[in-house]
This record gives structure tokens, sequence and C-alpha cells, in this order.
């Protein structure tokens, strides 16, 4: 039987709220497990998107090393304002709102930025569910 | 069969994320018919409240020509800690928290302006939803 | 029979948006009534948590008076990322991300800070929800 419109909804609210930690916890390789084998992210306009798991991790990683390393923060994603749009192949068509809050040691208030629009592409996957495809367009870059 | 709170929940969130992307697309006609057929918008403390679409629809034109046509940014409303409040005469009144996210082109840090309480009177149209009364109240003019 | 997954995860979100307001509205007692009889609330890094109603009312009643008694302001605290994770036992686990934003009068801009990982642990209570335990861990702490 497949998941109710409602049933779905949740699902997908406490997927995103679980692939977020593995994002913001810099599991390069857990987050690259929430997306569908040979999944595609298109992370940034004017990139190549990344295609499969080995991509997204090795990319995670690298971004990480370059941005990161000198300049320890914790990032929380943010997500906002889903909407679902289950399509007749199983599939469901996602889009939201997402900003990151990074906040460095010691400083209370977090820098709040970018601002972008997000589209995605789900697949159910037994009890849980993967990204088939990610599309984030910053809203600085329109 | 009336909705299951949790059916009617779900289908606010959709709602509201749907709304917000007409509003925030400026696509003023759009968002108009997200109310009720003379349906009360009362966008801000010591203005009329705005009465019916055709209302709406010319207030948020004359709004994004004042306020946003030498001054092109992206806006995206954010709302959370949705309440939900069903009524016996099958209309739902909520309550929640907004913000504007806007962002100016090239600057990836968005300003965050105003935190608002929203007060909603929704009823129930088919498989959807319309506003029949908003009452929008920013946090600085308390 | 118990709560299916979507429905707890709603109810949960429910709570929460109603808990905020008593937050918000510095309603000290109300706010404490949402914790179960002897519930933890573990709200700093290197405080003592606080045990019961009692103890929780008076330091928000305190905390109020040493901080905004002289800078009265409008606070609004944002859950996001909320994870649930029901328990055999019949409580539930939770994890979400928290943010308050600070609105002080005239001023459109609210100061967002900090942002937080909060956990809880949430006991069924009618068809209401109760904190047995909250701790919240500011990210500019860790």
């Amino acid at each position: 039987m497949p998941l109710s419109f409602t049933d779905l909804y949740v699902r997908v609210q406490q997927f995103y709220a679980g692939q977020v930690r593995s994002l913001d916890g810099m599991l390069a390789a857990e987050f690259a497990a929430t997306f569908a084998e040979g999944g595609v992210f298109d992370h940034a306009p004017g990139t190549t998107p990344l295609r499969g798991r080995a991509a997204i991790t090795a990319e995670m990683r690298a971004y990480q090393e370059r941005r990161y390393a000198a300049d320890p923060c914790q990032r929380r994603h943010w997500f906002s304002m889903l909407q679902i749009f289950p399509d007749q192949d199983g599939t469901v068509r996602t889009e939201y709102y997402a900003v990151v809050m990074l906040t460095r040691p010691g400083v209370a208030e977090p820098v709040v930025a970018p601002s972008c629009l997000v589209r995605d592409v789900l697949e159910v996957d037994g009890d849980g569910l993967l990204v088939r495809e990610r599309v984030v367009r910053p809203d600085y870059a329109l």
C-alpha cells in the first residue's frame, strides 16, 4: 500500500532532519549515503553536478578541508516551507527553502547565509528515503 | 468525513509552503487567490485591513512597485512554530511565527526581518485551504 | 492503541509550538507546566540542571528580571529539523535545532542567537505531552 500524503510528508521531514545531522556533523560518507546510488547533487550554480556517493563524499571532504580546517565552526542547515509532490512512479518531488546558520566558537550570534531554494527528487527506500537528485540555488546568485 | 487533526496539520503546512511561493515569487493574483472571496488581510498595524482578492492583489502590486522596483531582491517568507485549532464549524484557527529573509543580488547574507506573530482563520476548500482572515503583527511594533 | 509515528510527530510539533508561546510570553508557570512533575531542564552548560516545576518557574522568573527588566524585548524561539524517536516504554526521544529571535521595540531586525542543539525526552500525557528531560547545548559553547 502506498504511503498516504500525510505519512509521506512526515517521513520526508524526519528524513531531512536526519540528513542535516550528517551534513552538520561533517560525516561525509553518512551524508552521501542519504543519496541513491548514482544520485546527483547539483550543489552550486556554475559547477558540475556531483554524481554518485563516492563523488559526493570526496567533494564534501575537500570542501571541509578547504573551508573549515582553518576556521572551525558549527554549521546548522535549516529547511523550511516544504512542499512535497508525490509522483505516479513512486518518487516524490520536493521543494523547500534552506539557510545555513554558522556559529564560531565563543560567538553567540550565528552567521545566517545563504538563503537557498532547493528542489529534490526522492525515492522511497524501505522505511526510509533516498535523494535521487538535488538542485540547490542560492538566492544571491539569482 | 472530517480530516483528522494530523491530516489537517500537514495540509496546513503544505498550503502555507505553496502560499509563500506565490508571495515570494511576487505573483500577486496567485497569492490573492489563496484567500477566500471576501477574505481579510490585516497585514500591518495601523493600516486598514484589505478586503477581497482584488484589494489584496492591488496592494501587493503597489507595494512591489514602491518597495522593490528600485531595489530588486528575493524575499523568502519563513513560517514556524505552527499551532492549529480546528473549530466546530469546519474552520481552522492557526497561529505561527513568521520572518522574512531578504536577499540582495550578490550578497550571501540575507536581511532577516521582521519577526512577526500571525493569526489566520482558514477554511477547507475541497482538497485545499483558503485564508478567511489573516492578522500579522510584527514584534518591533508591540 | 499507541499513536502512529505520523500522529506522534505532529503532536510533538503542536506541543512545541504551544510550549514556546508560554516561553516567549514570559509565562513562567505555564512553561514549567509543560514539564513532567520532577522534570529536568538542563538549559545551559556549566549550570546545575533545574529539577521540577517550582525550580523551573523560579529560575525563569529570575532570568526575566535579571535579563529583560531593563531591556524589554520580544523573544521568539524557533525550533527546526525535528527528529522523533519513539521508545518501547512509551516515551519519545527528540532532537532538534533551536534559535532565539530577539526583537527590541522599534527595531525591525531581530537579533538571531544563539543556535542550539536540543535533546528532549517526552512522555505522552493524555492527549498531550510533557517534557521529562531537556538538554540545551548552544553551538558557540562547543
